[in-house]
């Protein structure tokens, strides 16, 4: 088990350090485009790299997903849900220690990469917009994770289409929310990035588990899954 | 047949929400290269996401153009196209509420990534340069689906060739027409976006039939199938 | 036979149109960045959809590479090549007839895509830049072709390993030649984008031809073939 | 051997030749995404058509990461990172080459895409920022090859997801340090940039293979090997 706790760590790390880090250090001459990327690759990267070991869900609500699919055992996702937490709050603090080697930087001006909404953030879209945009972004997003790694879906590909699905996620919804589907990448930049983010963060925490928990349920029921 | 309708459901709904998403919540961040993206990166998602269910049309062209191939049944095609037919309005209607939640939003304004053409319409090209395109398009479009999914043709990659075949017919057309290739795509958004696009609808439903039936019947002809 | 040349035809044509279209249609909203893309995934589309049929050389020079590296004969390379060169002419008139609906276009201002060097052309690099970037380019690219086609490759990658080097190389050298690496490309555009287009097509025949040919010899002489 | 050192210089060669010449050539036109891509993308190439071969590695601290992994010799390893810093210095000097065929092009002014931090450099991040960037970044990259080269993970995916991983790693560090990850890179420019570049080059030598090397004894150690 602690090689996939491990694992679920490095990997959660990676996707929070590339992904709020574009944005941060980045963000200003990559645009969108290049922050939607950032996070996509990210994770395919770890997707080929860990996946192997622990399927590289590294993300809470993909967990939770899976335990609602039946293809993972509640005890075990509160594991890879804790050191993905855990490598998430890592990534925080070494992106803080890069951007404390730069002198125009400050937390209260450039942000973390947390995520958000309303006035102020943004394209200052509502909560409703907000919570909306969450749960069908993680439903969407779980459904292409659990009908690509299928047993009759190409194994190989799966990494590439779950990470490029989260492209194109982050192409239409950072003007939303900075785009979350996974609580851990919320907590992670949350806990140094000021009030803001940390009252906003219960929606980035229940909305994705709720999209992704409906997406497990829809695939347990047998209604999308080809393996019937 | 249940099961594939709702695979069609999901899929078409998804990349209207993200494709068109893209273009009325970020276009103004992410540009047409950002749009292209969106629109391929959707598809490639779900061609491994429900592909293995309903072999991911998600489009109505799609669906008649692999008829003339002599891949399907017309019966079959049609209980299709009403999937998809319905999971892009849907798709519309979900865009219009996460919308909602955004101040400075119109329809009117900003539309709601309808396709279209003419004085006011992008590049402002006629209606002659958007027929030819999209016929020209979807014929290719179709020729990538029918060749990268047949026989001899390594399977797993097809999703992602046709995916990235419809990123570059965007980075190609959205000038001419916002590219279509796809009448659900184009009937959900033009639904709730004004008379101009329903006026304009006929062209993005007759196109890119001609231009998908065109390849199905090469392909039928055995003068380009390698599996003859 | 003629099913390959059908296949080729289309190919060069889909290349082209794509390519040279995404420049002249989209060029001032996609930039360097998206054209690139265009011409990559145009090619990793047709990779994967006539591939299986001719192998989609789509390219004078790759042809003649490949029959430099003992692949093909040059009596097939010759068949291939005419149908190339039909295939790029007719993607011209394709281009120029969706053009021409488009009121503010014309050829002399908005070119057609067409390559060039010197005074007036983009960077304004040297013909000396432009010959060695074609040279070293084409080198490159067909050695990408040859090792990723070899026997011990993962034969479903090759199309888009193959075509993601035609991005980078469109990244790299649109600015010094809007890049070539194919004759079929730059003939077709050259026959109706002015004197200064056709005076050039010399170098884009020559360079080409001479690094492909390079890298098959290469491949031939067993110093970088992995099925020795 | 002479075959792999042979395909470690070309694909070193490749990844200078176009990285490097994207930003000189091409930046002010392509960004730092264009960039990201260039570096990224020319890997991808280069691992399907020498990977084969050699393995492609094209990183010296590649090599010494697999020889803590306990995948390689050491004294192949010394090999291999002769050829690689060949064909970096190789690919310096065919840039300059293309180069000195543009009028208005500088080294002084527009530098060779060497590395590089501080004061005038980019983003102007310290030198403890940009040791910590290299450090973590080469030591994710270079788990992402270990992981996607291991005996359980798809083999024909691993060139792809290790070079999308490059792509994210440009995406966020180019402000930082231009990006080395790779002492070879860095190496070929810095030798005709001026003294500044020369100056900071101990930084892209140690700190990737401290990175490289970590990550290959935490693979040597079998806590994140899925082969074990």
């Amino acid at each position: 088990m602690i090689k996939k706790q491990i694992a679920e760590c490095i990997g959660t790390f990676t996707l929070v350090l590339f992904g709020c880090g574009s944005a941060v250090i980045a963000g200003a001459d990559i645009g969108l485009t290049g922050i939607s990327f950032a996070f996509g690759l990210a994770l395919i990267g770890m997707a080929y790299a860990i996946g192997p070991v622990s399927g590289c869900h590294i993300n809470p609500a993909v967990s939770l997903g899976a335990v609602a699919a039946g293809r993972m055992q509640l005890s075990e996702a509160v594991q890879y849900i804790i050191a993905q937490v855990a490598g998430a709050t890592l990534a925080a603090l070494v992106l803080l220690l890069v951007l404390s080697g730069k002198a125009d930087y400050s937390v209260a001006q450039n942000g973390l990469g947390q995520n958000g909404w309303g006035v102020g953030y943004l394209g200052e879209y509502s909560m409703v917009s907000a919570f909306v945009f969450e749960v069908v972004a993680t439903f969407l997003f779980m459904i292409v994770i659990l009908g690509a790694t299928g047993k009759t879906a190409p194994a190989a590909m799966a990494g590439l289409a779950i990470g490029l699905a989260l492209v194109v996620i982050h192409l239409v919804g950072i003007n939303v929310t900075g785009v979350s589907v996974n609580p851990a990448r919320s907590f992670g930049p949350a806990l140094f990035a000021g009030t803001a983010a940390l009252s906003q963060l219960w929606l980035f925490i229940v909305a994705p588990i709720i999209g992704a928990v409906a997406a497990g349920l829809l695939f347990k029921s047998g209604l999308l899954d080809a393996d019937e």
